[in-house]
């Protein structure tokens, strides 16, 4: 696998491992400074707001498995989808499912590692089971 | 503006009028073979269930408004960042207006020109107003 390739499949992992344990700064450090996310019924955002709904969801749980079904790599760009399933349990026990795919660019930093630049987030939730 | 933005651009605003008019060969002729549609709650699909479905709507008028936010070209490979609002009115005269963000990746032709490849369409209904 392309070493790009394989960089970007290691920070979707990193992600995903980082909302799990709840490390927000982990996770905005894997994203651009004007990264824009992209959520049907909503203008886009930003870091900034994804910082705060991210603390607001603190006493969450958030778990997730993301399949990375394709990545294209082009110069400095590259654009991935993913299915993504997300288990979200609340302090009482209630649980949340959401699922569906993410199309996500990304652009390369001067030192070769890659940070998350737009994300449109696809996933609505599960029936309750 | 550089040839492959413009070419971009006019691609975008070519669907919209080809929607438009209903000319469904001339939208499907926009889009690569193995393009993939992205919409919240369903599985990505093809080409030809976006032909079956616009051949279901064809009763319908379909109008509506591109606002093209970003276009990013690197090397065969782009990406762009549209704000849509679409308007269906059905034969009865009743109006459903939609609007969001699309996160498109585009992939440039042998000859030069460019096909839809990837859409992610976050577009939600807007309040009966």
């Amino acid at each position: 696998m392309p070493e790009d390739e394989r960089a970007i499949r290691t920070l979707i992992a990193n992600w995903m491992a980082a909302s799990r344990s709840g490390d927000i700064a982990r996770v905005l450090s894997l994203m651009a400074d004007d990264v824009l996310f992209l959520v049907p019924g909503q203008p886009p955002f930003g870091k900034e707001k994804f910082a705060e709904s991210s603390r607001g969801m603190k006493d969450l749980h958030i778990d997730g498995k993301s399949d990375v079904q394709e990545v294209v790599v082009s110069g400095e760009w590259a654009w991935c989808r993913t299915q993504l399933q997300v288990t979200v349990t609340a302090p009482g026990g209630k649980v949340v499912r959401r699922s569906g795919q993410t199309l996500s660019v990304l652009r390369k930093q001067a030192d070769g590692s890659w940070l998350l630049a737009r994300d449109a987030n696809l996933l609505a939730a599960e029936p309750a089971s």
